[in-house]
């Protein structure tokens, strides 16, 4: 069943902006919105208030990029953490995600993507400028690159670390290999591969 | 991997509000909100606008329930629609479902659901009274009884018959039978009985 025609201009634009956002087709926004509508006044502001001032009030922290409420953020404001070991990450979800793990206790540098010559982003469009100016000015010791295994990412661990390497610190990466939990048969090869090349001594 | 913290009060805000969306999880809503926070701020304002407006503007028709942009509906002031045609259906889904099909030319009149015990809903938290109005108010030749083919949907049906019948006035409902496209192999048997004893004549 498809929705031609809506009986309200005010309903259809609402359905149109939410089938604008990624996985939600024009039945599932359609359904979404009924279910706004049925609730009370006060409530339905909350959620379209949420996300106006999301985009208005939101900052991007001035040390490593990460989203947060203030201009720097709460995990390079606390001083806790070591500062002179950076993770990289791609974006503020690898940074939640290594957060959750609760075995990190570095910061962070969050580049705002992969190189992508196909989407046409560029060394230029993600945040390498301030992470290499931060090496410069010294005080830091291990920069471990941890982007995705795809090809973007090796693209960009690769170039990251040509232009890291000539500086005096130390380049790491993420360990490689075969995820807890699973099955060897049926690993890939390259996994498995790369999991027996760089195999490490066996501790109980 | 679950978000146990958000690195913004903000961000977690509006993932909440988009995670009490039905069928959208926390993880699914975390994504919708990061596609919002990399648009352009027009158009996120745009968003979050059209769903406080929805709210704050929208009509439900005084004729016939129907959401609207006025107080009378685009159908119910339509001149070429027959008004002694009135089709009863739940909601306004299935008033657009109906539209979509280019048949009907009548009007409809939405109840606002189907009675409920199970889920407290009973006659009088539907929009049974106006109809009845409608019908003593004279004018009106047919009355087509589109409700769901549930329990719930066949309860009402039969209320609604017990209260509309006394008032001269035809009633009718839906044809059930076997949908097009379907096989009979696959059709389950209440619905293949009933279209084996409502058969049609057959015509080319």
């Amino acid at each position: 069943m498809s929705f031609s025609e809506y009986p309200s201009k005010l309903l259809e634009n609402a359905v149109n902006e939410f089938a604008s956002l990624p996985g939600i087709g024009r039945k599932t926004a359609f359904r979404l919105v009924m279910n706004l509508l049925k609730r009370d006044s006060e409530e339905v502001k909350r959620f379209g208030e949420s996300i106006i001032r999301l985009h208005r009030e939101i900052h991007y922290c001035k040390l490593c990029h990460n989203i947060s409420d203030s201009e720097i953020c709460s995990i390079c404001s606390d001083e806790k953490r070591d500062r002179s070991l950076v993770c990289v990450v791609e974006n503020i979800q690898d940074v939640m995600a290594i957060e959750n793990t609760r075995q990190y206790r570095g910061v962070y540098h969050v580049l705002g993507g992969v190189i992508s010559p196909v989407d046409g982003i560029g060394p230029g469009d993600l945040k390498i400028d301030t992470l290499e100016e931060k090496v410069k000015n010294g005080g830091i010791g291990e920069i471990i690159l941890a982007l995705s295994t795809t090809m973007e990412g090796d693209t960009t661990n690769f170039y990251l670390f040509r232009r890291l390497n000539k500086h005096n610190v130390f380049l790491s990466t993420l360990a490689r290999g075969v995820a807890i939990g699973d099955e060897l048969e049926y690993t890939d090869e390259i996994t498995l591969g790369r999991a027996i090349n760089n195999r490490n001594p066996y501790h109980q």
